[in-house]
């Protein structure tokens, strides 16, 4: 039997749960949980704030562990290989999107914690293709949130081409915002991170903020003028998204990754003006999450996490509810 | 003194009105007016729908003319040239936008129709750089339309690198609709239009709509899947806008080219699934409103207007306001 911490019903605190190891299929690899960092989506999933959890739910999807066993026709890896694993645990692999390397658009993808166990697990299984290889040098105890958080804030570098010239905003310093901030940094952009916590502001500026604002301050925010690239939305709460929006570049434009489930509410004026641009996205496909980890290698990037053992599991959730953690809460056994 | 038609408060008929003619500036043009269209900016105008109208409004900003008379410093045009005038009758020509030859992005532009008595006259004035030759092929008692209703929809081809390989959605098919339907056809993109009028279907088909779909038929819409592009949204009212984003393809995007007054309300998801972006642009650069002329010389493409006397402007706006006009009014002297 496979030990896990399960939610048995939405909102429930976790408790530990056993279940019986799945049969791998022959393109599957099962991996041995190392850590895996808690995720905002994970307590969204725990807390069926999607309204599609199924219980008994093992949320998780932020794996570093390595490969114990492999199906028969697994290519990609081989067992002791030490492997990341995030929010899909699988894609159809014939689509154009998975053709194209746009894993991520696939219309049939499988999650890591919805119709599967996760990995708040001793074990997880996944499709070859959505495993990665961790680099030697990345810490095996700290990597885990890259495989979502990271990649899911390293991503609109690749898809809208960013690149030293771009003046780049933050808003929300959390597991997400924290590494864009060293990304983009690491680029070479001028940053800002936009934060409701002001105890934050000195350690911002250590990890690469080249200033730091008030989320909620609109005298602030509009004094900052007309000169933002690309604001990249890591919140999930609603903000005054025009305000954000008038500064804004022509041709630039406000990202969404993080899931606020109230509806944006923009003008279509705010668009107009300089024809920008609204837009979201999610995670990222693998070969971007290899592009990723080698971006971390060549600029020493690493999450800054706090360290939870599992039977602290509660405690750890908790924390990560109350924004308590700096910035991300990383579980192993 | 200058004959012309002025509202002379929010939303009421309009009126002869003669005013006494501007001194003209260094680098400014006179053109006597001799067609210009209504476009439903010119109502939101005389209603103050945008709240920054002010009385005596003379509207009026689809010109086409004749050159009467040049500043001191006027280079680019001489007396007698056939000119077109949109939206911007000036720009600051010394921002960044002016000089990367995107003054429509220019913060300091005029504007034909406020603080100046715009093409609803028998005469109107403009900084040289606003305003266009008119190419002699072009039938100058129907150009006008493209001046501003033309480069407004002619615009997303060239911001996002639109191809025959695109499937393209127009969303409302009146003045600016109609012309984008002629131009997306024209580049050999698949065309479909989305109308609530049902006695345009044939009509629609004939100017080069692959298929027509009705705007508000939500089965339907959904019956089309995941297929477009690019939707460019030209109507002044609230749809279902998260219906519309789940028909566009990874990458793909919603275009407000259309100044809906009510938010636009999509939800996080709808965007971050398939990294879709909602956007609007407005009008077009003096750059691209040329290379517009020359595309509808070269695909002999024109606007569909009718055609009213300015003695009759009260009755042809009377027609626009009620939808009546197929697609687009002109009126001359």
């Amino acid at each position: 039997m496979v030990k896990a911490y399960a939610a048995l019903d939405a909102g429930k605190n976790l408790t530990p749960y056993e279940y019986e190891a799945q049969i791998l299929n022959a393109k599957e690899v099962r991996i041995n949980v190392q850590s895996c960092g808690i995720c905002h989506s994970d307590i969204s999933a725990i807390d069926n704030a999607w309204g599609k959890s199924e219980y008994p739910l093992v949320a998780g999807h932020e794996v570093i562990g390595r490969i114990i066993e492999i199906g028969s026709d697994v290519s990609l890896h081989k067992i002791g290989d030490r492997v990341g694993l995030g929010w899909h645990s699988g894609y159809c692999n014939t689509c154009e999107y998975c053709k194209a390397d746009d894993h991520n658009f696939c219309g049939k993808t499988n999650k890591t914690i919805f119709g599967q166990y996760g990995g708040f697990s001793e074990e997880v299984t996944a499709d070859e293709v959505s495993v990665i290889p961790i680099p030697t040098e990345l810490n095996h105890n700290n990597a885990g949130p890259l495989l979502c958080g990271g990649i899911t804030v390293f991503t609109p570098i690749i898809e809208f081409d960013i690149n030293k010239n771009h003046k780049i905003g933050i808003i929300g310093i959390g597991g997400l915002g924290h590494l864009a901030i060293k990304f983009y940094k690491a680029l070479g952009c001028h940053v800002t991170a936009f934060t409701n916590s002001k105890d934050k502001n000195d350690l911002l500026k250590t990890i690469g903020a080249d200033e730091v604002i008030s989320s909620t301050n609109k005298n602030i925010i509009k004094e900052l003028g007309v000169k933002f690239d690309l604001l990249i939305s890591t919140v999930n709460v609603k903000l005054d998204w025009n305000l954000y929006l008038s500064v804004i570049k022509p041709r630039g434009r406000l990202h969404f990754v993080g899931a606020v489930l109230e509806p944006i509410d923009s003008s279509v004026f705010s668009l107009m003006w300089g024809r920008r641009s609204i837009s979201g996205s999610p995670v990222g496909s693998p070969k971007n999450i290899k592009k990723m980890l080698n971006f971390c290698v060549e600029h020493d990037i690493e999450p800054i996490v706090e360290h939870f053992k599992f039977s602290d599991i509660n405690n750890a959730i908790e924390k990560v509810r109350s924004n308590e953690v700096r910035f991300r809460a990383v579980l192993s056994w």
